[in-house]
């Protein structure tokens, strides 16, 4: 639109970098905020200027924190036999919210995909191997997504540290919660027989 | 997760200010801007503060702009008989984008829509009346939508200018552009066999 004022363009612009948001979604967004809610677009300005200028990545874990190190790395409570290996900070979240995991996190960041280009190095395995080989912890427990390339992941962690004499496990696959058996797929049915206990 | 940065949960709340954006949505945009795309967030901050600060109505079609009036209603080559009214600047910009209306807008800012509490005075309506009753004005085309509410919308703007000896017409209802008559709904065809031509 040759009339539009030229700030509201640039704004429609940006909107598209969000994943997910096409011209027609970042028009959307544009002009409810610029109709119904100036003062969310405000909020949201500063909340990203914030963001994008402190969050960076705790120093032991990898996730996303605004100290050198995370409050859970920091938490005495924990259990630091204990190390979960996730993809990202949203799969550490959900095992947060479970409030049943008391060790400590690894974030990968990422998973293995060769086809993106990302190898061992860019998931930070070097770094995960230094982590669980620190005499303290235990166990880790693979916590990877139960996709194509969250199992290859698991695998080469797996690979990667049982010969360090750690003891390498994987998050039970099974029958979801709350699921009739007729409306799960085979091979989760077929895994869960196989680890039934 | 009680480990987040805090300044990354209030981009999260943040983003869910914005319209289709739920929880999970919100952790996805604030995790990918994050991760891949910090200049991303820093333009989307920037845009949204200079957007936000400057984008105000035209005192004239009531359209965004950053000037008192927009370029459109200052464009000399547009013809000032013809005026549209529409419901959206989104619905501006698809008319714009056909490039076969030469006349001047003027933008409703919404329709009326009594079960929300959106009023005759709401949509504008007595500043409608004043643009449209200026002497210039010839011809008022209703181009809101044709939904319920745009249908009541466009009926009671007929209302208010015929008595003021101002012609008011709608764009026209028919068969869409490159559809098969098989598949389409049965109002359109009733109302395309009446509008023949």
């Amino acid at each position: 639109m040759a009339s539009a004022a030229s700030s509201l363009d640039a704004l429609i612009d940006a909107l598209r970098r969000l994943p997910g948001v096409g011209v027609k979604s970042a028009q959307r967004m544009a002009y409810h905020l610029m109709q119904h809610d100036r003062d969310g677009a405000m909020l949201l300005s500063r909340a990203l200027g914030e963001a994008a200028s402190h969050v960076r990545h705790c120093e032991r874990c990898n996730t996303y924190t605004e100290a050198p190190v995370c409050s859970v790395c920091l938490d005495p409570q924990r259990d630091a036999r204990l190390l979960c290996v996730v993809e990202t900070p949203a799969d550490q979240a959900a095992l947060e919210r479970t409030g049943s995991f008391r060790g400590l996190y690894f974030v990968l960041m990422g998973k293995l995909s060769p086809l993106d280009g990302v190898g061992l190095r860019d998931i930070g395995l070097p770094r995960l191997i230094e982590r669980a080989t620190d005499g303290v912890v235990e166990e880790v427990i693979v916590a990877t997504n139960f996709t194509a390339e969250g199992e290859a992941t698991a695998h080469v962690i797996g690979d990667a540290l049982r010969p360090r004499g750690v003891r390498v496990t994987r998050l039970a696959r099974g029958v979801p919660v709350g699921s009739e058996l007729e409306y799960v797929d085979l091979g989760t049915i077929a895994h869960a027989l196989m680890d039934r206990r």
